[in-house]
């Protein structure tokens, strides 16, 4: 008898998360613009541990703490934390062997609503680790959500692409079927993108918005396949690179 | 000083409307399996009015005063309803000159949702007006909101197909611009599409869950572009078809 196909599922915007489709699922939560790619960065720096918070209240209880604290609100650093939202403030320097407590306008907060499905594991994902992600993906018996982060619920083209090249490489292992409309559509997207990503993310209305605040120095690192192996997974209120 | 462009945004579920952003806005309802296909059917048969409720209630109390009912909830008609929402239904026999109560699992609803946005105009759209459509809101200095019913909430393709059909022949005109990541996408998805739309439908879950309901013959009639030049739009309580 052959082994049932694992499925992937896109859910585009916090508010079109469905808690009971991601139970014992992995959750693979994307903010390529930037939180993702930055929690990608400060482990390939050899960060210790990151703690996500929703709210900044709490993040602000955490710095009088000691901890070092990472926050920003639609890109602008508050200004009690220790630095914003770039990847390269993740800094080997700054994060190496540190525990790192991170709130983002949209990144952190959906973290919480993934851990309310029950699933098996929340890990976060970025170009800059796709190509192990999809390997320890692999690995596990679990059907798959690919949770987009958006932009304050709105529809995001760039994590949507990431969704779309994700979801690809693991429809090619043949290991992997859908009948979701939003993996489809992030599918063929990300075929429509993925030869000129740099070009194609011009559109994104998150891209004009970092050009706007002078934050898009970070993009095309961003969009680079690879940078590390390091896979963030949430483990006891607290994400930590496994490999 | 040349005219500043009219914009268009575009919703992929009820979950993700934005009242703000629809305020003073033409706004087209989409739910092309089948509401959106049936009322603009009902309208080139000679209806006279249809009046959209989102609840079964509302539904059964207008049948009991006398009114034809169209009503029914995941495919299936209600047993109280002189019948479901299949456009084959909406015969010029059974329709000409008469108002029908209309309430279907997503379509309706989403009237509502667009009404409390203080919108310029609610109007019905499907490819079966798509040309009348176009041209009538071009005439209008409105800016747009194309608003997908989707499927309980969920991303729907057929949907965001023809939201990125509307899209594309409204940027050809010249008139409008879109910052709308959404926009964005359904036009590129509709590019990928159109030129085998009924092959492409084929991955819609839709296209599935009406094929199992024996309820998909209606699929060819309902991808059928300009069966009729009739816009339906929102007027004191009810949809009128005007030319």
């Amino acid at each position: 008898m052959s082994t049932p196909l694992k499925t992937i599922d896109t859910c585009f915007s916090p508010a079109l998360f469905e808690q009971e489709k991601s139970k014992g699922n992995i959750v693979v939560i994307i903010d390529i613009f930037r939180a993702s790619s930055s929690i990608c960065t400060a482990f390939a720096n050899g960060a210790e541990a990151i703690i996500p918070v929703a709210e900044v209240e709490e993040a602000k209880n955490y710095k009088s703490k000691g901890f070092l604290v990472a926050s920003e609100r639609d890109g602008i650093t508050l200004d009690f934390a220790d630095f914003g939202n770039s990847p390269f403030n993740f800094t080997r320097e700054k994060v190496k062997d540190k525990t790192i407590v991170y709130s983002t306008t949209n990144g952190t907060g959906i973290i919480t609503k993934a851990l309310s499905a029950n699933p098996a594991a929340v890990s976060v994902g970025s170009f800059l680790n796709i190509s192990a992600l999809v390997r320890w993906i692999e690995q596990h018996d679990f059907n798959v959500t690919l949770f987009c982060a958006g932009w304050k619920k709105r529809f995001s083209l760039e994590d949507t692409l990431f969704a779309g090249a994700i979801a690809e490489r693991l429809m090619q292992t043949g290991g992997y079927s859908t009948t979701c409309d939003s993996t489809h559509a992030a599918i063929d997207l990300w075929s429509m993108a993925k030869n000129d990503l740099r070009g194609y993310i011009e559109k994104a209305a998150q891209r004009s918005r970092l050009r706007e605040k002078h934050l898009d120095d970070c993009i095309d690192f961003c969009l680079q396949c690879d940078f590390t192996t390091f896979i963030p997974v949430f483990q006891s209120g607290r994400l930590k690179g496994i490999e």
